[in-house]
């Protein structure tokens, strides 16, 4: 597996257009991602039963299972809680790019993120989009732009690619995501779109997204809040020369370990950009007796608004963690855990094996001043493990937040 | 129903003494409360997976159904994740006031609060009992240090108090709280302390106690982590001259009211001193189809960051309701919900039966400048409701958990 750059536009087939369309002021707001042949579309959505428009336009596409060809997403505005309108509204974001490629709209994915409960400007999306097609292209710009032109309250855009070696030939997987704030995905995420040219089955793939997003998407959090228009899509759309992945265990191994592998690093990239995060940190629980308990309790930790502020403090305040951990729902017996931080200023262990420690607390100042932070838990009681990746609580999360329609 | 004066003190046979051990800097923070007759006891604990200390010992006493007659009550440290250690302090501590008091140990509650994971300061606290036992008084000074005793982030003592008739005789509740961090109770809270000279079997005040932490402690949330030294105690001494509860319906019932009224003025004002909130939050859910559904859907609203931050901001951003009233795993029809934002600066709705409305921004403003503000939810679908209580998330709250050890 090769780390490559272009992100969404890597694999082969695939072109997209991104405008300033005035939805937001002056910054990229609406994008076409376009695919030269039909593509096989795997999906992934918000459990939110406030769902966004385009949210239940995309369930209904993927459902179908039938192969699309375009995808139109705009940002600055959700189209969530926008009634019937929202609905109309998101038929005829379809309806214009169908027009303009000359598809059908149930061949057109449409994703929209921004503020909630305001109605879209049509008129500004009709132009944007009309604007996109005709830009269509698969250079580097072409790439940077549709990266930027999905963002919101982002501070930067996040790509990742890779290509692995299929029989012989090359497959490339690629993807970009968005997000920043209403960051506690389950069963899908904020807004995040892979890519590749690999041949796989619609079954395969979408198998494939439910099992990657439990260890991705779902495993990171901002702020404890689940979004209205969480989205997750994949597409294959055939156009590398490698065999079938299904034709062969092998080449599933490579292709999953690949796919999980960009999603992983697309979720992460979300929580680094944490609204108002100054800390990035990764929690790996290991020792619990089943792999949903830890991941229960690495979350747990990861969504703690006392731990979080604790991390933004740089204070080795553990006793929030076991706390969290004790009302995760998971299994486990406190007297047997160990805590330990780690980061590029050292390791501290703080409790081991239940019994708290007189560690050295300049150590652990240092240790947590630290951008990147590490918690490694020990349940001492099995052998399944988990990850989950999460951000401190600043002062500027709250800024960010208290005034966000303004 | 009367709103009297000196809170855990106000029912007859109770007496309290408090000092400053040196486990807080310079603050009282020991405290005895002594029922001069044996008193039926009913407590409810938290549901953390890592209970306190004080929290086991309390769970045991409680669950013999006997008689109790003294509670101690350090704050400055929660003796949690303390270990063997941990346990053997809790015993210790309930024999020094048993010997003082000529008690046996099974008949004295101890509660802790404060840091987690810090052995108690056992020399302090032994010489502390002692000179609570010493102190032991029934006045107004007795009262308003005992409810001073407990706190620790609070910002101002929680107490409140109430006297009903009886059969021609007045029988009091009354009682204290502390708690302004770690505030997610879950069948149970932060500490309260109940206390009547009302004539109550233990298991009539046990299941009283239990439907009330429902609708009262469970209904209000800081910041979505449930401690774990969540503990409310209600103790019943029979000093009255008043005629059993239990031997009629409306003497239940008025009790019952009383007692109801008591936890929840004190879980809104555990609410109130939110840490670093700046605002108090009443969300009120109506029409929802089943109880739970609506009390999930306002507990729901209360706990998100986004919310909450919005409240900070004085920001209508009434999508963030929506968005977490459908993540709260309640039953509803989001084209049926009104919201409605009310207090002392106007009334405003902004969505009407699932359409946003083109709502007064400057009137909405002010309406939520106010420090006590009341989200109205209409769920539009059946006849059950409920009430959660909440804070707003601010600067002030990132300050103080950013270095709470320290």
């Amino acid at each position: 597996m090769k780390i490559i750059a272009k992100g969404i536009l890597a694999a082969k087939g695939y072109k997209t257009g991104s405008v300033a369309a005035g939805i937001k002021r002056q910054k990229l707001d609406i994008t076409v991602l376009y695919s030269e042949k039909p593509a096989n579309v795997a999906g992934s959505f918000t459990t939110n039963v406030v769902k966004a428009a385009p949210v239940l336009w995309g369930q209904k596409i993927v459902n179908q299972k039938e192969s699309v060809q375009a995808l139109v997403v705009n940002s600055g505005n959700a189209n969530a809680c926008t009634g019937e309108q929202g609905e109309l509204d998101t038929l005829e974001m379809a309806n214009v790019v169908a027009q303009a490629l000359a598809l059908k709209a149930s061949e057109v994915l449409v994703c929209s993120t921004g503020v909630i409960g305001v109605p879209l400007p049509m008129a500004k999306i009709r132009a944007g989009i009309a604007s996109c097609v005709a830009k269509l292209d698969d250079t580097n710009i072409a790439a940077d732009e549709t990266a930027h032109a999905i963002l919101t309250t982002d501070t930067f855009k996040k790509e990742v690619a890779v290509e692995i070696n299929i029989g012989g030939e090359k497959v490339v997987i690629g993807g970009m995501a968005k997000g920043s704030g209403m960051i506690h995905p389950n069963m899908a995420t904020m807004l995040s779109f892979i890519t590749t040219d690999a041949t796989v089955s619609t079954y395969y793939l979408q198998a494939l997204l439910d099992s990657t997003v439990v260890d991705s998407y779902n495993m990171i959090s901002v702020d404890g809040d689940t979004s209205t228009n969480d989205t997750v899509l994949a597409f294959a759309n055939g156009f590398s020369k490698a065999p079938p992945i299904e034709s062969n265990e092998q080449y599933k191994a490579i292709f999953e370990e690949a796919f999980n592998y960009v999603n992983i690093e697309l979720a992460k990239l979300v929580v680094l950009d944490g609204e108002g995060a100054s800390k990035f940190i990764e929690v790996e629980v290991k020792g619990s007796l089943t792999k949903e308990d830890a991941r229960l309790m690495a979350r747990s930790i990861t969504s703690s608004s006392l731990v979080k502020t604790a991390f933004f403090g740089s204070d080795a305040n553990w006793g929030r963690i076991l706390c969290a951990m004790g009302y995760s729902k998971a299994h486990f017996d406190p007297r047997k855990v160990s805590v330990t931080y780690q980061s590029d200023g050292g390791t501290v262990l703080v409790l081991d094996k239940g019994q708290p420690l007189a560690f050295d607390e300049e150590l652990a100042k240092k240790v947590l001043a630290e951008k990147i932070i590490r918690v490694k838990i020990d349940v001492g009681q099995g052998k399944e493990e988990a990850t989950a990746w999460g951000c401190d609580l600043s002062y500027e999360y709250v800024r960010i937040n208290g005034d966000y329609r303004s």
